[in-house]
């Protein structure tokens, strides 16, 4: 027989999940009760209401879709795309690549506009692409890139998909909670992102919004969205308006109490302090780290506070470091992804997990793993460095 | 502000989300950690060896999809299907329905083969079907019918279909744990299910397994899978054997938890056992019910023990009824769905509620509702009559 799973109790500095809000938690683990129980549909309005604040949008379509980040990601494409569609497609890292996979998918065709690995978007090569291509629909990209830790300026790219009559997309998977995100300043079209990074909310959920435009667009398609699971004209039956609510699919009921939980923790916070937290912990992490010798590969100038890449010194061996803190810290921070592989680390501060204990919890398990594998790092200095951040 | 949702704490025996066992709302609460955490790595084994126990099979693409049963069905028809393929499809409720949409959302052509609604599938019309259409690469149907609360005979279908060169799909949302689901004894090739139904477990994942045949078909594909998210290439690079595990999406490691934790309940009460207990259970309500003067509108040869389609009384308001039973009794059961909506109930008994407990709940709450609202019912027997049936 098999015995019951009890994880370790991590501390979680990676890429995502993020360390989870014990109210979260709890939340999550209230009865369930039917999907279409009248205060399940109570809490879906609240839930709306609550994305809309986060999203800083007074988009009617704005819903949690029922599955991870990824799905969101689909939904916005599916929805939006036809076949033979043009789509301007920006990648600085590995999520700009996964949109081009969305792009032809839908069977339709991806121009893509690259930028090195760790840069923002270029808004000058994407403008000279969108007057190249008049025919484009869509201008997707990434807001806060996962894969390095840097962000593009999302109403400047925003702006111009508009100026040149395309719909945008706008993956805000780390973004959201942790930066500004705000669709309706932006004018952004089709914007995703996760429960599980600055949400501090379990991985599982994908927060959507959708312009008038947006789900107008949705609404007068010449052809059937390809995913049924993920078709907004359905799920709007479920999730919108004034109408009785009609069944689509089962919603995943305990995420969405969770989900909930969250959301109330960032409105009570309000939106500005909690981007100042999380200012504040990265400002803190990357002085202590600089102390210490390390060097954060983004410039401070497009770096997100809440993912820090971290260039691995030389010499050291990458994934000795990862497990020695897993194992002896219990503390999990991430590895390079894609073209980083081996060359970063990258460490999350995100939600709840953005605060004064981890960063120095962080440092200090950090600066004695490398010491203990004969780094060569300036000990001694970097919880120092990093206090008198706070003490500001 | 927003204040914290507490739900009511019902009894959920309608369709379906059922009743959690306490012990899984625990695990789902546990602390989350990594999604590439050598210790969750080894939770996906084990999620991945007790779902081949609970599907009886030894299919390597065994594994649960992140995302609700629809997304289930979605994954097994994109990843099967190309476009231009034909497929044979029986409807006997909403559930074939929604099949078809899957297979013209992926360019596919739909064959139907209809049957009755609260039948089951007649597999004299297959075999006709499957004749006609010797160019027919799959055949799907619904082993449980959630509409009808009907079952078929998915082993003389899968016998069909593999006697006809052609794949199956088959959905066992409502049947997983329930009744007898075999697939390796059946021969089916690509079968889905939903974690709300009879394994008790919070809704939101959708298992999944694939024959070899069938994993040989989505290696060998002309065309890419039109959902990435969905994609089981992709997705045996995560979940799949003893390669290093590749990131794909963030698992919803949560969910993960009470998914396993509802895997080794049924692992240690044992198959047989579950399917005798909701066997019992059944034939207790249905008992009760006769007595009362109410009838199951499924024949018993191919009645769901696990979901009870109960016709209304003449002259009763459906949605009166359900409404007192949810204000007064906190007892959800479910509303009639589609060609069914108005005229019957569905009483679910499934998993953790299906329970000597539910059933003499819900009897008297349903006769003496009932009996309040004039109805033409016998009363003050059916709780005996049901109590009897567990005497023998």
């Amino acid at each position: 027989m098999t015995s019951s799973f009890h994880p370790p109790v991590r501390t979680l500095m990676g890429p995502g999940p993020s360390d989870v809000n014990p109210r979260i938690l709890e939340a999550l683990s209230r009865p369930t009760i039917g999907h279409l129980d009248p205060q399940f549909v109570a809490l879906m309005d609240d839930i709306k209401r609550l994305l809309q604040f986060a999203f800083q949008t007074s988009n009617e379509l704005t819903l949690p879709v029922s599955a991870p980040g990824s799905a969101g990601m689909e939904a916005c494409f599916v929805n939006l795309l036809e076949p033979g569609d043009k789509v301007i497609v920006c990648q600085n890292g590995v999520f700009g690549g996964r949109m081009k996979e969305n792009v032809e998918r839908c069977g339709a065709e991806a121009i893509m506009v690259m930028d090195d690995w760790g840069m923002p978007v270029d808004p000058a090569k994407v403008e000279a692409a969108l007057k190249a291509n008049p025919d484009a629909k869509v201008l997707a990209f990434v807001h806060a890139e996962t894969s390095t830790g840097a962000y593009s300026d999302a109403h400047r790219l925003c702006a111009l998909a508009k100026e040149h009559g395309c719909l945008s997309i706008v993956d805000t998977v780390t973004s959201l909670g942790g930066i500004e995100v705000d669709v309706d300043g932006w004018g952004a079209d089709a914007v995703y992102s996760g429960t599980q990074k600055c949400l501090s909310c379990v991985p599982g959920i994908a927060p959507v919004t959708f312009s008038p435009r947006a789900a107008e667009v949705i609404r007068n398609r010449r052809t059937a969205v390809q995913s049924w699971f993920l078709d907004m004209n359905l799920i709007m039956g479920y999730w919108g308006g004034n109408t009785k609510r009609a069944y689509h699919h089962t919603a995943p009921v305990n995420a969405m109490y969770a989900l909930h939980e969250s959301l109330i923790i960032l409105e009570a916070e309000g939106l500005q302090a909690s981007w100042q937290r999380h200012a504040l912990n990265h400002k803190a992490l990357a002085t202590g780290l600089n102390a210490m010798g390390l060097e954060i590969t983004v410039d401070e100038s497009h770096c997100l506070p809440q993912l820090n890449s971290v260039a691995i010194p030389d010499g050291v061996d990458d994934a000795a470091v990862r497990s020695q803190l897993l194992n002896n810290y219990q503390l999990e921070i991430g590895a390079g992804l894609g073209a980083l592989a081996g060359k970063v680390w990258r460490i999350g501060l995100m939600g709840y997990g953005s605060s004064q204990k981890n960063v120095l919890f962080c440092l200090q398990a950090l600066e004695s793993t490398l010491a203990g594998m004969g780094a060569k790092i300036h000990t001694g200095v970097a919880a120092a460095a990093a206090l008198a951040v706070y003490a500001d």
